[in-house]
């Protein structure tokens, strides 16, 4: 049963932001409810780049009785001319009381200004209600604007004796059809979905978001140091969705010039033989992309721990066990000598799907890697 | 983890829906959604009598990208000119491709014709997606608009055997905190809240809303058959929240003429010598009062219970054991002579809060009472 409290109405508004994951592109989910005298009498969330703020839509369905009242934002309200005016400076024009926000905006534009300038109108601030979970709901866009990289979600699905495939190369499928919708949504609120050249030789996948209802598909990222791949595949020719291929200086003049023209992004990241996927995802930060979601079989996942470039782990179990020396691995890596070396994940979560186990966390790094 | 699917869309539309609990009076509670290309692009919640309805506010938000969209509705669009325009005009005009509804309105007004009208203008219409949350949602509305008479629920408080007083009449405190806490969201969302005169000759209640947060108050109702309330009674003098009692014709003249004159609305309700809760009841729903919770003491309750008058019933359970053959019991009346005969709560939800167990669920009665 619910007890109406400052959380009750911070739900509200947390819900609403976290519908609208995926769809924000780089900037935050924020929702914001507008509550006077026992009564909820706006509400709004922010659904994409250059639209009012969720404030502002919570603010104007109001109208002029939001005088006086408690505002719940999960994000401190911004104190900058952006690509719309402060909702700062719109809160204290329409009289609010009393404002709760979950958590800061890490962005240093706003960072802690957006409170301050409420305080300084004799608003009535609270900060931290729901807070861990509003940062959750912003892991994200969190990292990205502190570091201007982006997050990174390494997503497997494996037998329990942690392969990806059977000897003979076959993965279809491991997982359950509930599990697949689940990286589906995934996909949705991730900005790019990242897999080696060597998935698209293999299964030609096509990479985008398929759900019961339309959903929203990732930009393509493809890692193909010497640019491999096939010119029919589908992440190049079915205009689904934007692709971009992460190669090397070692790439082929030749193919370099064709995939060009196709209007496929190519992006030289280091001499080689490798991708260097550091300067690839500061690369793709700088277009914008905020989070990537990594599908890639298990040398990319490999590649990406012992770089130190993952945010979070997402393995889903299969029931199975399929065994082979040579059948691959969800993280192929050169490893460490000693288990209290081995990356420790922390914030487990565990989650029973049908027969399938999904287990969440988040990569602690050694201090020192082989 | 979520998927995203019609069932994740229409949750939202019931979390909002849930959250406006309380403030739409005898209206119901509904939350709309507006989706287009795996993106939302609106939404709107009911907030209180003579208000837009939830399309409307998703819609306005939309703007002119609704055409083409699907919209999620918690409640079958409004067909008919009430205090707005219909909404399935507003979404035939928004050229929506898609309408998804929870669950039929009930209202004989709309009953289908919202649907209808939808569907002759090609609107694709999906009718029943999380049904059963959103018929729960709206049990008072739904119950009101088919019968007259408001949706009752009858909560108490009691020790392990079914006391709520010990045989000295002590009360303070059976349930703990976090139960009381409750009860109170529990008032916000009725519209009225009933007691004996007993309660109020005993306890001197304020009977409002106290919350962390402001709450709406539900209107006093004093089930009084022959004025014997006291005239300095909270419920009389506060102002805190309007005050009606039920009496009979057997109530004092002069007593009826200084509370009348004080404000306090008394409604006869038969010829005694008890208040005849059936006739106080249908008064009531003339009023408008959709929703009465009822925190009565034993006797009330058991005359509810007598005469069939409970939809819902909530115990609160304390780990204690007071004991005492005249310490006074959750439900006092008659009883039955075979247990096969008793009264049996269905939809049973059981739920811990610390130390108190709260079991609730819907009366099934005999066929025959005694």
């Amino acid at each position: 049963m619910d007890k109406i409290n400052d959380e009750y109405y911070m739900g509200l508004a947390l819900d609403m932001a976290e519908h609208a994951q995926g769809q924000t592109g780089m900037n935050p989910v924020v929702g914001a409810v507008v509550v006077k005298d026992g009564a909820i009498l706006g509400l709004g969330t922010y659904l994409k780049r250059g639209d009012p703020h969720a404030e502002v839509y919570a603010l104007n369905m109001a109208g002029p009785s939001a005088e006086g009242s408690t505002v719940y934002v999960s994000l401190e309200p911004c104190s900058h001319y952006g690509k719309t005016p402060p909702c700062a400076e719109r809160l204290i024009a329409e009289k609010v009381s009393r404002v709760v926000v979950a958590c800061e905006d890490p962005n240093s534009q706003v960072a802690g200004r957006g409170i301050e300038l409420l305080r300084q109108s004799g608003i009535e601030v609270e900060v931290g209600v729901l807070r861990d979970r509003a940062i959750r709901l912003n892991k994200q866009f969190i990292k990205f604007i502190t570091t201007g990289i982006p997050y990174v979600t390494i997503k497997t699905a494996s037998t329990l004796d942690g392969k990806v495939a059977s000897k003979s190369g076959d993965s279809k499928w491991i997982s359950n059809e509930s599990s697949r919708e689940m990286v589906h949504t995934m996909r949705h609120r991730h900005q790019g979905i990242m897999v080696g050249v060597g998935t698209v030789i293999a299964d030609d996948p096509q990479l985008t978001t398929r759900l019961e209802v339309p959903g929203l598909s990732p930009i393509r990222i493809i890692v193909d140091s010497t640019l491999r791949i096939p010119e029919s595949s589908k992440v190049l020719t079915d205009g689904l969705a934007q692709t971009i291929i992460l190669s090397t200086s070692q790439a082929d003049e030749g193919r370099l010039s064709t995939l060009t023209k196709q209007g496929i992004t190519v992006i030289p990241c280091g001499d080689g033989p490798e991708v260097d996927l550091y300067l690839g995802l500061t690369k793709l930060g700088e277009m914008d992309i905020s989070s990537v979601l990594v599908e890639g079989g298990g040398r990319l996942n490999g590649s990406l721990i012992h770089k130190k470039l993952a945010d979070e782990i997402v393995l889903f179990f299969a029931p199975k066990l399929v065994g082979g020396y040579e059948s691959p691995g969800n993280f192929m890596f050169d490893g460490f000598d000693l288990m209290q070396d081995a990356i420790t994940l922390s914030n487990i979560q565990v989650e029973q799907i049908g027969d399938n186990v999904c287990i969440r966390g988040n990569p602690i790094w050694p201090t020192e890697t082989t």
